[in-house]
């Protein structure tokens, strides 16, 4: 299931560490997707620096409706960058991009539950699915770099932890499921900049939805992540929670649609646009 | 078809001037639905100070996944604030409203033929239309007052000016048509603060599409617009384009669904919502 070139990136308690590195900061979104394609799996932070990141679900055309109005009546955690046409493996936002093929690993559900995790969905495709491009917070995380706010997880070499949350999504049709947010610590003297910085990018998440004690939240344990791994702490840092694009698989673990494709967490679809085109100021 | 009291506006050329007087900029959005139930019509700029305003428009279930993609692939002139569920005639934007009686005045579509604009539309309902709330750049308004940037055809108690433009939305299935835009006059050294102000509310159409030549968007005639007042200028003031919440109207003319409800051009839904609710930064 996975290439083993020496680029797969080694594992730490079982868990994948990201593909970060200087070479694949620089790569072109292209040259991601090429790696990707041919089978380096891995989370995404970092790469391809300034570059657009989406969360992917796909979803049968019976269903597509309901996916698109359960995003629109939830519009922080499911930003939609695009939607494509029924089974079309194709995006505007790289239009030489396959969908099946260009992550670095997927998840495959079938009545809510997940039964695989390849790095290639071709045989899994199916002509009547209808894929929902969701912007992702990755993509701010450079705009957070340059004004100064340390990104603890790709300091450190890991995913960025996710916790599903014990805030409801306002329910669209037969979809309902729980919030989804992604951490990140934040030391205080730069929170201002961590909250201005991600505002003004709506389209990737925008600002924090919470900030502070996770049981706001109702998460109980912020060293025990629902995907992606635990990062450390600085002294005073502050916990910093951003709406996540993992949300639809929470709906899709809630809701029982027959069948989904999605992106594993964490390891996104890297688009050819650019994180600024997104910046309303 | 209107009602005659001392707040039906007066006509010039046969065109309504605004509502707003210093009376209706202080009504709250619930008296200002009333007083659009009881048949008071007219543009609604300047109404409700601070309550966001929103465009209608209503179609059959069986084009309303067209119509929400075609408004997540023209997010600039088609920000959707809500999407009701079939036969519904209430919004989370206003939860005491009635949305076939609320709005000063309709617009009535039979193939993409207007066939009536009445001040009440429960005749012409139907159990099966999905009606979408879009943003409305009335709404930022108020935030180009208070940053000291005149609006023009508030001053001159006239309907904002819309214009059809040569731009073509991206097509969702059926759905396809030119983008329409609102045109206000900015005084140079405030054109700064207008782009700003109005780019913190991306829910509301954001910063502006076109500045300056009005031939860029295949406009002949800033004189003459296609729907609306025109406006004076003041000597250096430039014009200034908002992608506008008509467009979906326009995407009915070009597109032909066999029926459709919408608000008549200017003569907004007034929602509960608070602008600020929708201010990214």
């Amino acid at each position: 299931m996975t290439h083993t070139d020496d680029r797969t990136p080694t594992t730490v308690d079982d868990r994948p560490v990201t593909l970060v590195d200087e070479d694949a900061r620089a790569w072109s979104p292209r040259t991601a997707r090429a790696r990707f394609r041919e089978g380096l799996a891995g989370p995404t932070a970092g790469v391809a620096r300034g570059h657009t990141q989406a969360n992917l679900i796909s979803v049968p055309a019976d269903w597509a409706y309901e996916m698109l109005l359960f995003c629109q009546r939830n519009p922080k955690p499911c930003p939609v960058l695009d939607v494509t046409d029924a089974g079309s493996v194709t995006t505007v936002l790289a239009p030489d991009a396959d969908l099946r093929t260009d992550l670095p690993r997927y998840r495959v559900w079938e009545n809510g539950e997940l039964v695989d995790e390849p790095t290639d969905v071709r045989e899994h495709w199916r002509g009547d699915l209808v894929s929902f491009l969701i912007g992702c917070s990755f993509t701010f995380e450079w705009a957070l770099t340059a004004a100064g706010v340390p990104v603890r997880h790709v300091e450190q070499g890991r995913n960025v932890p996710m916790y599903v949350t014990s805030w409801q999504c306002r329910p669209a049709g037969r979809l309902r499921g729980p919030m989804v947010v992604s951490m990140r610590p934040v030391p205080p003297g730069l929170l201002s900049a961590a909250i201005r910085e991600s505002s003004l990018l709506p389209a990737v998440h925008g600002g924090p939805v919470h900030c502070g004690d996770p049981s706001g939240l109702g998460i109980e344990d912020l060293g025990r992540p629902d995907f992606g791994d635990p990062v450390d702490f600085e002294p005073d840092d502050i916990p910093v929670f951003w709406a996540c694009g993992v949300t639809p698989q929470a709906a899709v673990m809630a809701s029982r649609p027959p069948f989904a494709l999605t992106h594993a967490p964490g390891q996104m679809f890297l688009s050819d646009a650019r994180d600024e085109q997104f910046r309303v100021a």
